[in-house]
């Protein structure tokens, strides 16, 4: 089948900011898009049919690493895939598994031909590299797949960022050549996207971004960033890649972020975003909502009926009060847990359609000024 | 509004086992039924809108001691009541508190007047009396409200049996009388229904059931089986009470069971059950099915990709495979609980539903003889 395209349909006045359609042959992904992480093949304490139905989800993200380890490639090629296995019809992206193994693992090592590292399951050993990593992608078939990538630690000193950086180049050329000698295992196609690397160093920011767009590839990532440095950082750093990487190709934001961070990623020319912030935060009581962040957990929600999000056309989030959700957070039941991830996740989705709306419609900047100022605000 | 009543339907062949319906100010009730436990007033990782879809929950029990400690009664009744605080608009039965302070509270006291007793959660005091039992009740405003009575453990002697049952029934006056002097407090009607004891002795028993059947209530329920005493001996003493509570009255046995001792308590004459089995086994990996019962945690299911029951028709059921679910029990993720009780209570009103057609039809007793040896099994 066809490889993924991307049509970019309008640039909003005033801002980077753009809206797409990512076509893929498990369908259409409209951009800018926020795609929940499903770690292990599930997004925590949610459904299935609650992505579709109450989240809105177009597109979901599985970790490479995790599902490595569990349930293992055997089990999702004996089930034709990750798509047949856990029942998600919709687009699918894996990670390459680098940053999982630079933050999880035991005793990783990282070496020209790829990294050894522990497993935080059970210590048993392992090696990713690019190949091995394309070929676990294979088995997973997720519709956007990643290069095997070192996200080097904020800071890290220039002499080790370029080091890192050029070894994620040529273990990208080592991704690509992998890829050409494998076919699709499911009948779809798999679309490699490469990931820029560089630190917080312009030029070597502005190599990486040079090397990666000469790949030309069906979309462009860029990674490294949201690991620790100040929010202006991260803000200018993007600019920068957005600035180099081609306007025509799809360019995700890796690993960000808040709300506000992501309404500043898209207008800096940001299409695709993930993070565990709506689904972890959530299962801590933290709500992100149309009218502003809640901590579901305090005793000023013990007595107020009014619905978790009034504002969010989602039908769990219309039909259960922020009393109840308190309360069932406050007997520690299942149940708040996912109540409280789809409201995040909702928030998420409608945020992104949210702003789609607004570039499609040339009000994209004037609405992001005011609403940056709702979405902040504590309740 | 009215008080709740019983339209018996059919009596099986060569059984006491009989198909009814009740009828509550929320709605209808088809027997025999089993009642999905919701404790502090959310069935454990279940939604609502899970429970009437996927589920066909058509009454779930709510606990008067978790729901008085947590939200409490001031929140429960600025909410309106628990139907409009957990947006569960069937009918709902709670049980009086009794049991759960005999079994989870510190330093509880019997007393002629109640019950003192320490929170489990905090520590704090509190009296439970058939009046202030009552009250609680009125604030929850379920459709049917269960009496204070006491559970004596099993075994239990004959004189503390005796004198148990004679200080339940004494508690029993009091809290019909004590209804009589409370209104309604949401608009529709409650309904108690008494408990019988007497522990393991025949004549106790009888006892009981004589002067719980000369309340006249609109239904009965039989408490102090299935704590422990020999199956036989729950079935035996079973159908010593069902020939004595009035037949045109449902007859509720309280906290079972298996879904084999729900079979056998239908054929004695039982029209409703409650039981914690379902959602906390599932929680544990047990699942009952269609085909017999499972522990998903099992590597014999690693691979398996038929549904997790395809004989039920339940739509996550059917949707998700074995092999999943296993995996997803094995990585610890929520949405593993979340199904595995769908599975299992839609299993519980399959069940029900299933004996209830048979009863109509005529053919119970051979259904239910060949059934129980399918669900019985392991696989
Ligand atoms: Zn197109
Ligand atoms: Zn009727």
């Amino acid at each position: 089948m066809a490889s993924l395209h991307f049509d970019l349909e309008t640039t909003a006045a005033g801002s980077k900011a753009r809206a797409g359609v990512i076509t893929t042959d498990h369908g259409k992904i409209h951009t800018p898009i926020f795609m929940p992480v499903g770690t292990v093949g599930s997004v925590k304490a949610v459904t299935q049919q609650q992505l579709k139905q109450d989240v809105n989800a177009q597109i979901i993200l599985g970790n490479t690493y995790h599902l490595y380890l569990r349930p293992g490639t055997e089990v999702l090629e004996a089930a034709g895939g990750l798509h047949k296995f856990n029942r998600w019809d919709r687009p699918i992206l894996t990670d390459s598994g680098g940053y999982q193994v630079f933050s999880l693992a035991a005793n990783r090592k990282i070496k020209e031909e790829g990294v050894m590292f522990q497993s935080h399951i059970d210590g048993s050993r392992h090696l990713f590299s690019p190949e091995s990593v394309m070929d676990i992608q294979r088995s997973i078939g997720a519709d956007i797949i990643m290069a095997f990538d070192e996200c080097p630690p904020y800071p890290s000193d220039y002499n080790y960022a370029k080091k890192s950086m050029e070894l994620t180049h040529r273990w990208l050329d080592r991704c690509f050549d992998r890829l050409a000698d494998t076919p699709d295992k499911y009948g779809y196609t798999q679309n490699l996207f490469p990931i820029v690397q560089g630190s917080t160093y312009k030029d070597l920011r502005t190599a990486s971004c040079e090397y990666i767009a000469s790949k030309n590839a069906a979309g462009n990532a860029i990674g490294g960033l949201s690991v620790g440095e100040p929010e202006e950082m991260m803000y200018d750093f993007t600019a920068l890649c957005c600035d180099i990487l081609p306007k025509e190709k799809p360019r995700y934001l890796m690993g960000v972020g808040t709300p506000w961070n992501i309404l500043e990623g898209i207008d800096l020319g940001i299409d695709m975003f993930d993070c565990v912030m709506p689904t972890r935060n959530g299962r801590n009581g933290m709500l992100f909502t149309t009218q502003g962040v809640i901590n579901i957990r305090n005793k000023k929600w013990a007595s107020d009926f009014s619905p978790i999000d009034p504002g969010l056309p989602c039908e769990p989030s219309q039909y259960y009060s922020k009393a109840y959700l308190r309360h069932l957070f406050v007997a520690d039941e299942l149940l708040g847990l996912t109540l409280a991830s789809i409201q995040n996740l909702s928030f998420y989705l409608w945020l992104v359609a949210e702003a789609r709306q607004h570039i499609i419609a040339g009000d994209f900047k004037s609405w992001k000024a005011g609403f940056v100022e709702v979405v902040k605000q504590r309740l």
